[in-house]
C-alpha cells in the first residue's frame, strides 16, 4: 500500500479458549494478557515502554480458535515491532509476580459480564448453540482462574505458542524483501510442538431463558449456515444482507423502522472452518419484547418465499462499498490477509472477491436458502420473562 | 485523497440536546431520526432505499451542541449521495405517522440505559458536572417524549435546521470544482434563520453516589481542562497522554498493569468551544473500588510534582502515529475537517498540528499543569456502596 504511511501486523495462533483444559477454562486469556509482561531482554515495564516509544496500539485477545497480537504504527517502525513480537512469542518471561494481576483482571471481565445483559446473552447463546469445545467463553471460569498457576500458565505456552499453522499478516507501506528477510532471521527457528486441531464433539443445541431483573428483555438465537470457503458462502452473505444489510433491509424495516420496537435488531454471519452460522440479535423494553420476537421470527421464514432483484442489487451495492472501505485501511487488511489464510489457507485478491459479489443473483441466492433453510434455531432470552416461540 | 476510492461526508447542524425546549427533552434526538423518514420526492422506505442503492454507510445522531448527519460510500457516489442530503435538510416530509415508532425508539434508548451501569454513570457526571445547557443528555426525558407531538418537531425543525454555522465537510477521491458547484445549487437557496447561541447558565458541580445493586463500582470523574483552540491545547493533550496514552501510562501501569484493579481505566480529553474538561472513568469489583479511587487521584495528583523527558517522548510518538493513521481514512479526516470548523473556524494543515506536537517540552507541560492544575475534580460513582474521596 504505497499511498500510506502507517503498517497494521496481525499474528494468529491457534491456542484459544477452545483449547482450554478441563480445570482450566480461562487460561488461553490468562496467556494473552501474561505474554506481553516482559519478554526478551525486557521486563514488563520496558516492554510496553518499547511499544509506546514507538507509537504501536496494539492489543492482544483470545478467540474461540485464535489467540490475536498485532498492533498498528508507522510504516518505518515495522521491523524494531517486529523484533519486540519476536520476544513476545518466542521468548516471554511469564513471570510468576505478574500473575495475581492479570487473574484479578480476568475475574472482573468475569464479573462485568453481569452489568452486561446483551454481552451475557451472548455467551450464553454461544454455550448452548455450539458444540464443545467450539461453545467455550475467552473469559473461562472463576474457580478455575482462581486455581490457575504459573507452571500452568508456563506450560500452556511451551504447548501452543508453536509456530506450525500460526500466522503472521502485515498490510500497509512496507518493503516486502528486507521484511521477509527479518521475519525468517526473527521467526526462523521457532520449534514446531505437536499442536491439537478443534475436534468438535457431538451436541444438541438447546434453548432456554435467563431469569434476570433487567430493564430490557434481551434476544439472541442462531441458525446454521455455510462456512468461509463454501461455495455457497457469497450468497449466504447476500441473505445475511437482506435481513439486516443497510436501512433499507428487512429486520431493520419490520422491526425498527416500522413498529419502533427496537433500536438494535439484526443478524450476522459468524464462521469457524468447519460450520457458519447466523447469529441474531434484538434488545428491547418486556412488554415489546414478544412482538420483537414474533416479528423478527416471521421475517427469517420469509425468506424462502423469495428475494427480489432489487434487494440482492442493494446488497452487492453494499457489499463492494464495504470492500473498498476495508482495502483503503491498514488494519482492515492485515485482518483479512490472516483471516483469509486461516480459513482458505490462500489470500484472495480484489478482483476475486468483488467476482464472487458479482456474480450474486436472486436466483442464486434462493438455491442457497432451499439447500440450507433457517431452521433449527437456537434462541435464548434473558429478561423478566420468558417468551413463546411462535407456532 | 487521489489514493483512495471512498468518500466520507459530515454534516454538523448546531441543533443538539442543548437546545432543547423545557418540556421537550429529547426533541433534537427524535429529529435527528425523522430527518430521514422522508424526504423531498421520496418516503421513508424510499429514502432507506436510494441510500443504501449507492451503498452509503449512514448515521444520524444528536449531540450536545451539533446534530451530526452523513456517511461514507464509493467517491463516485458523492453527488447523487448529496442530492438526497439536500432533500433531507432543506425538504424533510416529517411526517405524523413516523412519530409514534420514532417516539418508541427514543424511550427505549432511555430504558436501556438501566441495563448500562458504565453509560449511566456517564450521564450523571455530564449532568453534574457541566452547567446547563451543555449538560443535556440527547436520550432526553421519557415524560417529555411521550408528549411530543408532530407540530413541536416540525417547530424544531423550521428554527434549527438552518444553514447560519451549519458544517459541511467532504474527504476522499472527490473533484473539488464539481462539488463545490453541487453544493452551491443544492445549498444556495436554503433560508437562514435566528439561530440562537448555547448561554451557560452559572454553574456548581456537585458530586455524588448512585446506589445500585450492580456486580461491579463504577467510577467517573471530571475536571477543568482547556478547550480546543487554547495556547495550552497541545499542552493539555500531553497531560492526557502522560495519564493514560498507551500502556506504560501512569494510570494504566498503577491501577491495571501492578494492581490488576481494573480492565479499563483512563482519562481523556473532552471539549466545548469555551471550555475543556478531563474526564475519567475505571470501572471494578466493589471490594476494590475504593482502593481504585485512591490510586486513580494520587496519580492525578502527583502530575504536578512533575513529568519526564522520557514521558513527553512517548506521548509524542502516540499522538503522531494516530494523526498519521487518522491522515489515511476518509471518515476521520471528513470529522476532523468538521470538528476543526466548529471550533477553530479553519481547518488546521497536518504540519500545523505534527508542528504542534513537536513543541511539546516537559517545561511546557508543567508550565500548563501550574496554570491548570487538577482540581475541582467532580466524582460520580455508581454500585452497592459509596465511596470516601480521600483527603
Amino acid at each position: 500500500m504505497d499511498h500510506v504511511r502507517s503498517v497494521a501486523v496481525n499474528f494468529l495462533i491457534p491456542a484459544g479458549a477452545a483449547f482450554d483444559p478441563d480445570g482450566q477454562f480461562g487460561i488461553a486469556s490468562v496467556l494473552a494478557e501474561m505474554l506481553t509482561r516482559g519478554a526478551g531482554e525486557r521486563d514488563s515495564r520496558q516492554l510496553s515502554l518499547a511499544l509506546d516509544n514507538l507509537g504501536v496500539d496494539r492489543s492482544e485477545s483470545a478467540g474461540v480458535v485464535n489467540l490475536r497480537l498485532g498492533g498498528s504504527a508507522l510504516a518505518r517502525n515495522v521491523l524494531p515491532l517486529l523484533d519486540i513480537y519476536a520476544d513476545i512469542l518466542l521468548r516471554p518471561r511469564l513471570p510468576e509476580e505478574e500473575l495475581e494481576p492479570v487473574q484479578s483482571l480476568a475475574l472482573q471481565e468475569i464479573e462485568s459480564l453481569e452489568d452486561s445483559p446483551q454481552g451475557k446473552v451472548m455467551v450464553e447463546l454461544h454455550r448452548r448453540h455450539y458444540p464443545a469445545p467450539l461453545n467455550k467463553d475467552r473469559r473461562g471460569r472463576a474457580e478455575d482462574l482462581e486455581s490457575l498457576t504459573i507452571q500452568a500458565v508456563r506450560a500452556q505456552y511451551e504447548k501452543f505458542i508453536r509456530p506450525n499453522r500460526a500466522i503472521l499478516s502485515v498490510a500497509g507501506n512496507i518493503e516486502w524483501e528486507p521484511l521477509k528477510a527479518r521475519v525468517e532471521q526473527l521467526f526462523g527457528g521457532w520449534s514446531p510442538g505437536d499442536i491439537p486441531d478443534v475436534v468438535p464433539q457431538p451436541h444438541q443445541p438447546t434453548s432456554a431463558h435467563l431469569n434476570k431483573d433487567s430493564a430490557q428483555t434481551q434476544i439472541a438465537f442462531a441458525y446454521p449456515s455455510v462456512p468461509m470457503g463454501h461455495p455457497d458462502y457469497f450468497a449466504a452473505r447476500a441473505a445475511e444482507g437482506v435481513l439486516s444489510g443497510g436501512m433499507s433491509a428487512r429486520l431493520f424495516t419490520e422491526v425498527r423502522e416500522k413498529r419502533g420496537l427496537c433500536y438494535s435488531v439484526g443478524v450476522r454471519h459468524e464462521t469457524f472452518r468447519d460450520r457458519g452460522t447466523m447469529i441474531g440479535y434484538a434488545g428491547t423494553g418486556p412488554d415489546r419484547a414478544q412482538q420483537t420476537l414474533d416479528v423478527t421470527l416471521a421475517e427469517l421464514r420469509k425468506l424462502k418465499d423469495g428475494v427480489t432483484a432489487d434487494e440482492i442489487d442493494r446488497v452487492k451495492a453494499g457489499l463492494k462499498s464495504s470492500l473498498i472501505m476495508a482495502e483503503e485501511s491498514t488494519g482492515a487488511r492485515a485482518s483479512s490477509i490472516a483471516s483469509d489464510w486461516y480459513f482458505l489457507g490462500r489470500v484472495r485478491s480484489f478482483d476475486e472477491i468483488q467476482a464472487g459479489i458479482n456474480a450474486l443473483t436472486p436466483a442464486a441466492v434462493m438455491a442457497h436458502l432451499e439447500r440450507y433453510p433457517v431452521r433449527d434455531v437456537t434462541l435464548v432470552t434473558l429478561g423478566r420473562h420468558p417468551l413463546t416461540i411462535p407456532a
